[in-house]
């Protein structure tokens, strides 16, 4: 079969891999229908892969194919979407749901895992980790019910760590798919003033279609000093990190007002969260990580199928495999906010 | 009048001071009836006072002696909870329930306000900041009722920022008065298995009458494997940070589970949270600062009236103004765990 491989920072290729198989008896083979690339693909894009060819790919919708003897709850032929981690469903953290923090949990396309840019994929756990839904495969809602994989439910996470509330005031840092979500996800749960911090035209103007109040296009100082005259001088309740950058981090904890909440869901690349004495003395709460996708999937699912959102429209290219390296390339220079993938 | 002065590190010493007065139309003049020394007062103990001539104290309970022109709630006689800090009780942040992030915020015996350790204090903006309660200033109840002024409120602010939950897994980090109360805060919120860190014998003593079920003695990495032994390799799900130095907080970091919270109230004697990647992939919370207790006293006070916390017993000697400094002495030697001062 076909699988998208990184072999070196900025290449991406398609090879022909051993096919998709059963290998655990609690394993599931699926036929990938949707797939996409990830902001956070861009980072071994950028600074290499994590592991000598790397197979890429974190987010999916598949027909199930194989499933292996132990697997009880997935049956073959169903639609699935596939969260980007694989969780047993059954350990105390995905009781608790929180099944990104599943005592086997393991990475797809990083490296730990193999990658969703593929025709199949084996999904360890099937019965834990896979979200079966009755959804014809070529079904229209398909764009949006495929951001329930990772981009949509890592906005939303977003918005719960920092506690987006009715009528709060929110700041998004970055526009990038996961703020945009981010945005939507804020709007869904009632906030009244959502700030999104970006600056490229046509990303704000889907997040402004999705909810954005305002729009900040100034970075560093400037970019603070705007949010904080937008909100009173106070700083905003809730601010969603989507983006993973020392100066993301730092501005976060400067727009966010006492009492308030950073919800981080950017990969952090820097070491520490500094100015702790800041956070302190302003009750600030910093949270966040890999969202529990999976968990969320009930909650959002009735809002993508009855039509209330439609995250969507986040993707504004749609390759086959053979585009998935022009893919790659596209959105790393911006030229395309997020690449949908039909193998 | 006479008042507890800190002229330089460890030299406390009572003054002759102008008599406490109304300056403000929205003033108070409370006689302290109660005040007590804290665990953070040791630290401009031994590094030197924050101002010329520093005012010590931020805990009392009094009585009304005047009031100014516009103080409307607040009446003559009344006995009063003093909270550490001063709020007007109508900002957008008292409103929600953080009056220490009041936008008109004074710390009282910092330099900001004078100190309570003292005959008289002057209370700024006395009807959003006292707390009246209808008891007679010498009843039995008053050393559990001073601790409502911080030490028990911020305890119980550790406990609500780590998410203390009915039988949840708690760790105490510190077993000072604050870590003590936390204890009995993780205690009475419903926790079920309550791990404090300490190695004073009489103080892990009280902490065990206060619902403590384990006690780890070792620090550093000793301590990390223990708590970590005691929680199925997880670590707990909620940890209060009662303390403030870097190795606590390194500590904290380190035996919060996946999903948990760490809740820091010992004001941080260190730059930055480390480990920041480590904490977005377990998914873990940090907040605390300086707390509500103004706030909490609705929810606190009914139980000590009506006899279900005794937070009071943290309250080990009992001075009057000549033995403050002697006070000081014993908590720094760890001779006393907190001290009563009867002015």
């Amino acid at each position: 079969m076909r699988a998208t491989i990184m072999p070196k920072a900025h290449e991406v290729r398609i090879d022909n891999v051993p096919d998709a198989a059963i290998i655990e008896p609690t394993d599931a083979v699926i036929r990938v229908t949707r797939a996409c690339i990830c902001g956070s693909d861009l980072w071994p894009y950028n600074d290499g892969p994590n592991v000598e060819g790397q197979r890429m790919g974190h987010e999916a919708i598949g027909v199930v194919e194989d499933i292996g003897s132990e697997v009880r709850r997935i049956k073959r032929g169903q639609v699935v979407i596939m969260p980007f981690v694989d969780s047993d469903g059954t350990c105390l953290f995905c009781e608790e749901g929180l099944p990104a923090a599943c005592v086997h949990r393991g990475f797809f396309g990083t490296g730990e895992l193999d990658g969703a840019q593929a025709e199949a994929l084996r999904i360890p756990l099937a019965d834990g980790t896979l979200y079966p839904i009755d959804v014809a495969e070529d079904d229209a809602l398909m764009p949006s019910l495929l951001t329930l994989s990772d981009v949509m439910g890592t906005g939303h996470h977003a918005a719960m760590v920092s506690r987006v509330r009715p009528g709060g005031t929110v700041a998004v840092i970055g526009d990038g798919a996961v703020g945009i979500c981010g945005v939507l996800a804020a709007k869904r749960l009632g906030a009244e003033q959502i700030i999104i911090m970006g600056r490229h035209e046509v990303r704000i103007a889907l997040a402004k279609e999705f909810g954005a109040t305002d729009v900040v296009s100034e970075r560093g100082e400037e970019g603070i000093a705007r949010v904080r005259e937008l909100t009173r001088g106070f700083g905003a309740q809730s601010v969603l990190e989507c983006v993973g950058t020392e100066q993301a981090m730092d501005t976060a904890m400067d727009i966010v007002r006492p009492g308030g909440a950073v919800g981080r869901v950017g990969v952090p690349h820097y070491e520490v969260i500094k100015d702790t004495r800041q956070m302190f003395y302003n009750n600030v709460i910093v949270g966040g990580g890999p969202a529990p996708t999976r968990a969320y999937i009930p909650d959002l699912l009735p809002d993508v199928l009855e039509g209330r959102i439609d995250p969507g429209r986040v993707f504004d290219r749609t390759v086959d495999l053979d585009g998935v390296a022009d893919g790659y390339r596209a959105m790393n220079e911006r030229e395309a906010l997020k690449v949908m993938i039909r193998p």
